[in-house]
């Protein structure tokens, strides 16, 4: 699958999960608009400004169009129906798993070395997300949350390894992006989480 | 008029809001500094990180020696006089209007599309004053003000459509930018804001 | 001293900062990597993207290997130790100062303006413990602390004094460093601190 329909693909259901969180804050207009298109577009930002390339969305205006799009449809969908709370959290593992697996594949591709491509997947997953928990002024879901980072983490790794085995192609790529997902909904449906560290 | 003057004018301007509003805080000196010079410098910065182009203040230490000496005239200034607290939102809509214009038109000359360079100018025109306002652990002038983003993107909007008239010159720069001064000033004084969103 | 040595040391004690402050809260494993990772690479990461060099660490993963294992390593110290609160306040102050020279010694280097290459060794000396104070939900040391960034410029301050005078090799080096440690704990030890703003 070509990397611009997961990129838009991810753009869409990180803005989606922008206008669902700062629907239940007392926000205006403009400010959900902002909060949609920082989840939709922050962390391949940041992750592009870490790999020195071009800002996929200053680059490429149509990241912004379907950040736009996808936030004025949920804003539509949201005022005719009412929408579980929990809903939210299927989106944003949506887009987690799209954006680890996105990021990894972009470092990868630029010759980063392993430890270095997983972790760039990793703040592209995870980054969107922080800034617009923080502007909604809530724990960022993957500090609080069940098996956030540890899920994007294993995803990314698991690319990096089928990447090593020389497998290419779509089932290289959809595999680690379905097992992120369904290790993030394993752990919100379990409840499973890291143990909290505590010092002496 | 050259883009400099505009640019050290904005920042100018910015580095009194940062000042005045530090002032209200208790934060010792070395703090003012650092917030004037974030709300001064910060939204250009991330707007020369986004179209990847050299830091302005980094290439140019002009604009970092305006920020520290506006800083410092303003310290200077309301030791002697009491300054009534909301004269701080006349500099800060100026800074809007200034770095809002700037902004765009920088982006407009690197050949982004209209959408990405009314972005570009809305991120040079608040994220300094954002930065500044989260430092000082107030809530963001642009979350929750009158007509803020809004005054900024119409401006921004307005100087795309000089320029797509073949409007150059003085006037196609100063008409946008005296309309997101105004347009920003009457949000205030008729306490107009945009409805808030609200999900069911 | 190679810059890479400078470089190392300070990640490391960074890391370790990170680690020791997650500890006090309630953070889980993940989180306590995340934030170790933020104190050790935060300030560096900002510095390169501002002077538009490639990122340290995503360039040579060694920096990340680095604070991954400093941060296990006082992990399973401060699980078998119990470590004194103010501990921490040490390798603090050492990364401070190695962070800070290294910092201003690679802005000059790129022929930066001595006033933009002073800040520029602020910058890396103290963004990183201010995004790691912020996460763990701290007042930045920064703003509330004694003789923190002002022990940084003043080092940055002598780097460039030194260099002027020609002097260069380890000692043109050593000093500055050491005199940003001894400033910070001597603001420690006995309390100094900047004077507050207040605005009439």
């Amino acid at each position: 699958m070509p990397q611009d329909v997961l990129g838009l693909a991810g753009v869409a259901v990180c803005a989606v999960t922008g206008v669902l969180e700062a629907g239940r804050k007392q926000i205006d207009l403009f400010g959900v608009v902002v909060i949609a298109l920082v989840a939709a577009l922050g962390g391949g930002t940041l992750r592009d400004l870490l790999l020195a390339r071009p800002v996929f969305w200053v680059v490429d205006h149509d990241y912004l169009v379907a950040a736009l799009l996808a936030g004025l449809a949920t804003f539509a969908v949201a005022r005719l129906v009412r929408l579980p709370q929990r809903l939210f959290l299927i989106p944003d593992a949506l887009g987690l798993a799209l954006f680890t697996i996105l990021g990894t594949r972009i470092a990868l591709e630029l010759n980063a070395h392993w430890l270095v491509a997983s972790l760039m997947g990793v703040i592209t997953g995870v980054f969107g997300g922080i800034v617009r928990d923080v502007l909604c002024n809530e724990v960022p879901l993957v500090f609080s949350g069940e098996l956030y980072a540890t899920a994007a983490w294993s995803g990314a790794l698991l690319l990096i390894l089928t990447r090593a085995q020389d497998m290419h192609g779509d089932i290289a790529v959809a595999a680690p992006t379905v097992a992120v997902f369904l290790i993030r909904m394993a752990g919100i449906h379990w409840r499973i989480k890291l143990p909290r560290f505590s010092m002496r």
